[in-house]
Order: structure tokens, then C-alpha cells, then sequence
């Protein structure tokens, strides 16, 4: 093997600064492409092997053997990540049960949000149930209620999709211009993950559902809160899934194993989880969730109920909000765009807030009511910038702007914002979270 | 809130018998369609219930408060779940450095493979890196060489891509009819991942490689194995990736954090975890892992070497070796197949040995060089039966039999085993590895 003695360390190091989510500051520290310094500096330091023809800082761990085979029967990331994880936004909610937890969407790539970062939200906390004796039951206006076990729903012929989840109230936060600091908390309610389980449909027919009279399911989760939400039978009848397994493997406990309901498209309250309960009927049942929670205060006072589809959304996730861009120079903008009625049409980017766009490279595949990436190249010189990011769907339909957005909805909502997001970059490479109104 | 006391658990559950794994056999335990005894009883159970528009089983856990939001920050599966786990051959190598975990594919479902389950091969045993001071030098016929940080690397523009990775000894005990019980430990060598990284023809360029004389490179890992491998420069400036992410999340350190190669389609050990270095050459290196090591005997007696492409292959994970099969009636077969050339076009399915095929469903997205899920429906009657699946690629290359692959290859071989792989279902549902060699 072509190996030697280590040389110092990269002097392109010494200029890293230290910043609350190190790996972050980490990304954007060394320079590439028009840059200087720092590259200069590592070529410089290989150079000096390269003149013998040798290999760079051979490291202690390529000296001596490393861990077994299964040290971890069940993987876990490398300790040098562990501040990727789930997050609470202070003071949000008065109880850890009735709480949320967002998604670190900074640290994140691709479209798949790895199972033990899906977003949490619970009404009464995430219960822990024994598979062998949960139980979902469909009666109602059905010619033969049954009541499955989990085996008995994992027979039937299944599905698997890729489907974005996110919750009505995903960047509800700034309505009120109570601007939080990272895409974590301002979009962080929002995921995406390849679900496998059986269509509502196959067990609605099993159950001889009552065609002529059947307009509503009603959806019933075995946690505390009993949390119930109407679903039309139109939805339920379409894409509407009862869902086993998450990612590849069975569904994690705060995801709602051993069954959830995903509704794709639909914000995620109506995603019930610990599914025990589907009722048949002819009407909505106006429960605690669709009557006192999740409706929309409208500029005429009235609330608005019963909001089923997420409209279509996009946030850049690098660079954004708490980052900081320490050299000039090439930069990927990178981010996602989702869409409750199908597929992400067109991304455009703005780097001047809006006043010119350019069309962003879509990643594939690009799935229906699942997330999709989206990138472009940005040279940055330097100076300040405002980084937004619009998606066009299948339907046309476009992104609005904060000045638009309120113009119908007004200022007092909770639900429902997908407004263009604003990053903007300072002179000296800082990113927060700004609004800009048109 | 309509609930009431909780009914005796459902008769059907006192059917269930123990196994090694208790959730394989739960999936099989109880009924569906056709089938009698247990949903009959569940029924009941249930009526008692309907009679009074109740719904069953009022569980404990809906009755109290759960657990807390952010338990997990870094969630993990049901402790329910905890036999669904990565697995060793015992025997199969000498030492736990050098050595190989299983994926457990009877346990997943979709096409994503959850990287907790990844299978594990390593040769020197794995590396902790330290991503800070990790460097990947790229030399040899290079007008500019370099040497990278792993922030470096991840500034470059980057793609998001599903692609599986198999071993080129997945399945290879099979060669001497050293039949293992269950398909973890026949085909738990693969895996499906969306690995997202830098194309290395993108640092290639950036290195200004030699056009006119550049016919290989080699890539070498950071591991005490120093595993290298040549791979020929076409497929190196195809879709080879430099990948640091996988699933969404930085790679895990068995998985070759913090930077690996990902060369599609191609066995996996040319895809170098812990990648340190590439060299541009003119020739492949004959290195110990391509010249004593994944190398196939044929039946002449000489070595077949640089055997590349993982050919078309398929498996049916359920019902699968291990499982038995409690009741008559329905039930879905389902698999995975896989080529590396290219899209699956067709997965056949044969429940009596390959005298009768029936097309199996295809789940959508089909993507080139992942994991393809396939579906088909089976009424069993109770008898015996074979169960094999046959997958045909976009080539019209179709999966041989082991009578055909053995005319071929010989039986000496450890690599590059894709027959097709027989289950035999015995008349009182047991499922077992056997074969069958027309």
C-alpha cells in the first residue's frame, strides 16, 4: 500500500469558527470553484505528498482494526451527528403531551426524512401499544362490521408510496411575524416517507360499505385524546391508506404503530395514528379537531372548517435561517416543494426577494403529494441577498406571496400558511428569517 | 366519546404458536377472504360490541396520558419490533472484523431499506472517522490534484438518487446446496438506499482528469483493510457517486461515513466505504480484492476477474423459508426484484416449481438499478407447493435457473449467484429453502 507518515493537518482548518450546530458552520466554512484561500491551503498541504506520490494524512483508524461486525444489531448514526435530531419550539404548547416536536429539514438531503426525524405531534401522548392486542373495527354504514387485528389487516393486498405528511399548523408561527430562527421551526412540520399498508378502500369493500348513503368516514386513534377527524368518502375512497409499515420497516411507535391512517395530500391531523376506529356515515361529525382546532379564522371573522388539502409549498433548506456563508463564491441552493393535489410542476428562485426568478433543476423522481427537491447554482458575491423560493403545481396553481396570502386569509390564522419564504443573507454571510411582504 | 368496558380478547388469538420469530408467525396466523375459524370469532367478539354501536377493546393505553413529546429526539422502532434485526451467519467467517451482517428482508416491506438494516461487510472492521479530519485526495493522471474535506466535498452540486447495493457473495452459499433457513441469510446481502452525494465525474472534472489516457480509477477506503478497488473510468464518469448521505441523513459509520463510492448496479464491494482516496490510472490495479478475492472459479478451472454488473435477480420475501403458513386461503406473495443494467421489466411468479407462471404487479416508482417490489395475489389451497419468482430486465436478460446457471459457471463458484430461488411450502404450511435446479 502506498502509505506514509501523517502530515499536519489541512491549515485550512484553523479558520473554522464555532457556531451552535457546528456541522452547519462546518458546510459552508471551506471554499471551492472561484475560491482561494482555504482550497489553496489543503492543495498546498497534499501537494507536498503528492511530489512522492503519496496519500494524505493517513489517519490512526486506518491503522488498527475497527469494530465487529453487529456491534449495533440496529444501526445508529455516528456520534459526530448527534445534534440532528427532533427539536421542541419553547413555550409553543403548555404540556409535553400535547406537544410537537419539527424536523431538522437543515440537515437533511434528498426527499426521504429518515423515520427517527419524522415530525411528532401529539394530542395526548404517544401511547405504547402491544400489537397483539390493538384492534381496528369499520362499522357504521357498512353490511358487515368487522373488527381486524393487525395480522388480519397486514393479509389483505398492499401498497407502498411515497407520501409528504405535514401538519396544518407547519409554519403557522409566522402569521403573527413571531419570525423563529431555522427552517426546523418554521417548516419543520413536514416529512416524507415510503408508506406500506392496505387501501381504505380494499377494507371498506370488504365491509360492504353503503354505496348510495355513504358520504364521511370517521377515523379514530387509540391514544388519549381519542383524537377523531372526518374524512370524505371521495378521499377515502381514492388514496386513503391504512398504513403497517414506514421507511421499509414496521411504523415507529410516535408514527402510530401498529396502524395509522395516511390521507396523502390532506394535513396531518386527518393522518390518524394508533388507528382503532372507522365509522361509516352520511355526514361529518364535527369533532373536537375539525370544530374547536384546525379551523381558520378568516378577515370577516367567520372560521373556516373542514380545510382538507395542503395547497402547494416550498422552502429553500440550504442556506437558511441560521447558517452562516463564510466564503464568496459557488453555493447549491437546495430545498423542497410539495403540493397536496399531485405533482411539483416548476420551481422557481429568487436570490433579490422576488424581483427575478430563475427555474431550479427538479430532482427525480418527482412523485405525486411527495416531497421533491430542487437545486440551483448561486454564485455569491458577497453582498446581502434574499433568498425565496415559489413552486408551480400540476394544477398551475402558484405559490403566493405573504401580501397575497393575507389578502384573503387575513392576519389571525393558525392553519394554512404556505406564504413564499424569505431568507436573507447579510453582508458578512449571516442567514435569518425575514418576511417580505410581496 | 363512545366506549365501554374492554371484551375478552379475541378466541383467534389462542391459535397463535411460538417461533423463533413471533411476528412472522402472527402474520400468518390468522385469516382473511376465504378463511374461516379466527375472523369468524373476531367477528363475534366484535358483535357483541356493534349490538350497541360500541367500539371493542377500550385498550389501557387509550386511557391515560402517553409519553411525553421528545422522548426520542432520534426515534427508534417498537420494542415490539425488536427481533426485526441486522443478523450473522454463525460460522460463516472468521473473525467479527471480517466479516458480514444480513438485512432481514422477510421484515420490510417496500423498496427503501431502513439503514438501521443495512446489511454489513466489512474487512478490517469498521472505522469511527472523524469527519473533520477526513480527506479524500484525488491524483495520479490528474492535470490539478486534490485533497478534499468532507465540507468541501458537500459543496459541490449534488444529486439524490435510489439505487440498491449487493454484494457479489449475496446468495453464494447457495452454490454448494448449503441451504440456509430463511432469506435473510439467501439474499440478506442487498440493499435499497437514496444515497445522495457528488457525482465523481463532477470532482473528476474539477480535477482536470487526462481524457486521452485515463482508463481506470482506483478508489481506496479509510478502514485497516485499506479496500481498494479499480473501477473502469466509464462507469466512473457515469452515474458513480462520491455519496455522503443516505436515506436523508448523513451516512452511518457502517455505511461508510463519512464519504463513500455508491457505483451502481456493480457488486458492492467496488463501492468503497470511508473513502479516502482516487487515483486516475491506465490500467486496473489488480489489488488483493480483485485478484485473490471476488474472483469466480469457473468450470475450466481458470479465475473470471473484474466481473462487474450484478445481473437480473429476484426473491420472494413472504411467504418465505423459516415462516409457516397457519391457514388456507389468501394470501399476497411478494418480493423484490433487481438488475444491475437497468430498469426491472417483469417479475414472473411459479407456486409449482416452474411449470406455470403467472405476471406479477409491479410497484411503482420502477427506477433503474434499485429494488423493484413485486405483488401477486395466491389462493393456497393447502397442498404443497414451490414458490419461485423469475424477473426479466429491461435487456430482455432473464433469471436463470440453477440448472442453466450452473451449465455456465460450474459449482465452485462464492459470487454472482442470481438462480432462482425455490421456497417449498410443506402441506402443513412450513416453508423451507430448497432447490430446485430446472
Amino acid at each position: 500500500m502506498e502509505q506514509e507518515n501523517v502530515p499536519p493537518r489541512s491549515a485550512a482548518l484553523g479558520r473554522i469558527q464555532l457556531a451552535h450546530e457546528r456541522r452547519e458552520f462546518l458546510r459552508r466554512t471551506l471554499v471551492l470553484g472561484g475560491a482561494t484561500v482555504a482550497t489553496a491551503a489543503t492543495v498546498r498541504a497534499g501537494a507536498q505528498n503528492l511530489s512522492r506520490n503519496l496519500p494524505p494524512n493517513v489517519p490512526e483508524w486506518q491503522t488498527t482494526l475497527g469494530a465487529p461486525i453487529l456491534e449495533h444489531p440496529y444501526g445508529l448514526p455516528s456520534r459526530y451527528e448527534a445534534n440532528v435530531r427532533r427539536r421542541e419550539s419553547p413555550g409553543l404548547t403548555r404540556t409535553p403531551q400535547s406537544s410537537v416536536s419539527f424536523t431538522p429539514l437543515q440537515n437533511l438531503f434528498g426527499i426521504i426524512t429518515p423515520s427517527s426525524l419524522h415530525f411528532e405531534r401529539h394530542h395526548g401522548g404517544m401511547p405504547e401499544v402491544d400489537p397483539h392486542q390493538h384492534r381496528l373495527m369499520i362499522h357504521g354504514m357498512v353490511a358487515n362490521p368487522r373488527i381486524f387485528t393487525v395480522d388480519d389487516v397486514m393479509r389483505f393486498p398492499s401498497v407502498s408510496r411515497i407520501h409528504f405528511i405535514e401538519c396544518g399548523a407547519n409554519t403557522g408561527m409566522e402569521w403573527g411575524n413571531v419570525a423563529v430562527p431555522t427552517v426546523q421551526y418554521t417548516h419543520g412540520m413536514i416529512a416524507c416517507s415510503e408508506w406500506t399498508g392496505v387501501l381504505l378502500s380494499t377494507l371498506l369493500d370488504e365491509c360492504g360499505y353503503d354505496r348510495r348513503r355513504a358520504r364521511f368516514v370517521l377515523a379514530e386513534g387509540a391514544d388519549a385524546a381519542s383524537l377523531t377527524r372526518s374524512v370524505p368518502i371521495e378521499m377515502a375512497l381514492d388514496d386513503t391508506m391504512v398504513v403497517y409499515a414506514q421507511n421499509g420497516e414496521m411504523l415507529r411507535p410516535e408514527q402510530g404503530y401498529p396502524l395509522r391512517l395516511v390521507v396523502p395530500g390532506v394535513q396531518g391531523v386527518s393522518s390518524v395514528k394508533w388507528l382503532r376506529r372507522i365509522k361509516v356515515g352520511d355526514a361529518p361529525w364535527n369533532t373536537r379537531e375539525e370544530s374547536l382546532h384546525y379551523v381558520d379564522l378568516m378577515p370577516d371573522g367567520s372560521q373556516r372548517q373542514y380545510t382538507w388539502i395542503q395547497e402547494a409549498k416550498s422552502v429553500i433548506t440550504s442556506p437558511s435561517g441560521g447558517e452562516v456563508i463564510l466564503d464568496r463564491g459557488y453555493h447549491e441552493i437546495t430545498g423542497l416543494a410539495w403540493t397536496g393535489r399531485g405533482h411539483v410542476r416548476r420551481v422557481d428562485v429568487s436570490t433579490d426577494g422576488g424581483r427575478n426568478w430563475r427555474t431550479a433543476v427538479l430532482q427525480e423522481p418527482i412523485l405525486p403529494k411527495a416531497l421533491t427537491r430542487f437545486r440551483l447554482d448561486w454564485d455569491w458575491e458577497g453582498g446581502p441577498a434574499l433568498l425565496q423560493s415559489r413552486v408551480i403545481d400540476e394544477t398551475g396553481y402558484v405559490q403566493p406571496t405573504y401580501r397575497q396570502l393575507r389578502e384573503v386569509r387575513g392576519t389571525r390564522s393558525i392553519y394554512h400558511n404556505n406564504a413564499i419564504q424569505t431568507w436573507r443573507v447579510g453582508a458578512s454571510g449571516e442567514v435569518s428569517n425575514v418576511q417580505v411582504a410581496s
